[in-house]
């Protein structure tokens, strides 16, 4: 393996008694592009290495979103739990269509490792989030307690943070958590046009590797999962984000509440406003299992 | 005077269990240009009319960034208090230089009425924030409480809000605080640019009407006034705020910490980073005037 790249450090905001930094590395996950990231380091971290939480943002985001407008921070300084917010897709790779919308390409890259040859250079968020940032942290001696990680996401997000810890055969989370996730993307539009053109085999390969709803029919050991959307959410009621579907997915495998909670909230909608609103609730839910 | 303009409401959203609406209408004292507001109503106004909090935001901002960034909404709701945001100047108004610069006009509009005829048809932020927008709000029957106001800020919209407090004849507002505010703008760059160009007598009118540090010193009579500031604010270390002397003319003109408290805080920034991490002091600060 190639030695890791170096981390720049683009700006540090104290917030919160913490820090959130912002930096810079070449990526190779992603075509050697400079991918950039946000890291909340809350104050515990100077007396120990802390839990890891990783958000990740939807459709048209950056690293700045969830951090900028989450309002996890407070709850994540009390809790002792720092906070990696990833970009959403490379920037700047010139592949085919990339920038023609604002669902598929830049802003856009479903946190998948696509096997489209157009695509598989660059788009490879699956590994950039999940090894990648963590090999890159840990080399530049980030104070992370690397066995105690959790994920969870916004929209496309909550999309990537399902997937990827039903997907987990190394168990490399403890919890998932998804505000208005796109549940069953095989079944939506925005789903179908990202498998499509990523995957060589198209939806059938999404339906197989990227479908929360999909996977959690095959799990079958404890699972620790929140899911909260609002009744008046635009693009839940256009069926893309079909969260009945995984919540009826789940009960079939056999989880309970307990396991498997899937919130509804009359009138909130799909915007940071409503995840704020719940924010400190998905904190609380990992620190559970990040402090066990 | 002419009929009141009509209210367009251009989106609504649901956040901590109250609502976040933003508006539209035409201003006279912009010189009939539309402007935009955010306002948050917490849930208490189904039952009663709330007190209003005006935040003003500072330079290169919106009616967006302090309802997105501030993290106001969540202490905001729990004390039923309602938050204005307003824009920080015109829109399109066309006037000289207006946008050549990040400091001065678009964006920039200090929160005073000029004087200078290149800009007084339409930069009258004074008017707009403490006049316009309540007769507004009131006809449209907002349920405001409107013997009940008091008004916070950033930055530029720091000095809007002690200057607006301090210089108000009417009492119109209980209480201001303000995060990293230009406290003495007569002796600051950004203040000097501002008063040389949109004040007929520059400098020496701004002083007189415009400045935070000079209207304490005319100040007799009990006030409320929080101020907080970083230790690492860029712009504290280029001396565009100033915090220290206003402290120390509010403490020659009587004021004790009682009656006007200017923290600092160490390893702090100007940015909303900083701002949400102190924002509830500052909602809970005008609740005890607010609700008295």
């Amino acid at each position: 393996m190639a030695a890791l790249p170096a981390l720049e450090r683009l700006s540090t905001n104290k917030t919160f008694e913490g820090e959130l930094n912002k930096y810079k590395f070449k990526s190779s996950a992603l075509g050697d592009l400079d991918a950039q990231f946000n890291l909340f380091i809350p104050p515990a971290a100077a007396q120990r290495n802390v839990p890891l939480l990783t958000y990740l943002a939807g459709l048209t985001c950056t690293e700045d979103n969830g951090a900028q407008k989450g309002n996890f921070l407070k709850t994540a300084s009390a809790e002792g739990i720092a906070i990696l917010f990833p970009d959403t897709s490379p920037r700047g790779a010139g592949a085919p269509h990339e920038t023609d919308s604002w669902d598929f390409g830049v802003g856009a890259g479903f946190y998948l490792n696509a096997t489209n040859p157009e695509y598989s250079k660059n788009y490879n968020m699956l590994t950039h989030v999940t090894t990648e940032l963590p090999q890159v942290m840990e080399a530049a001696g980030l104070p992370i307690d690397w066995s105690r990680q959790s994920i969870f996401g916004h929209s496309m997000g909550g999309h990537g943070a399902l997937t990827i810890y039903l997907a987990s055969e190394t168990k490399q989370y403890r919890s998932a958590s998804a505000f208005s996730p796109i549940s069953n993307p095989s079944k939506c539009p925005w789903g179908e046009k990202a498998f499509n053109g990523y995957l060589k085999n198209g939806v059938e390969e999404g339906k197989q590797f990227y479908d929360a709803t999909e996977l959690i029919s095959k799990r079958t050991d404890p699972i620790h999962i929140l899911i909260d959307y609002g009744t008046s959410d635009a693009f839940y009621k256009q069926e893309q984000l079909l969260p009945e579907n995984f919540l009826k997915a789940a009960r079939d495998a056999g989880y309970d509440e307990f396991q498997v909670r899937v919130r509804h909230h009359e009138g909130y909608d799909h915007s940071y406003y409503f995840i704020s609103t719940f924010a400190s609730d998905h904190v609380h839910f990992h620190a559970n299992f990040l402090k066990a």
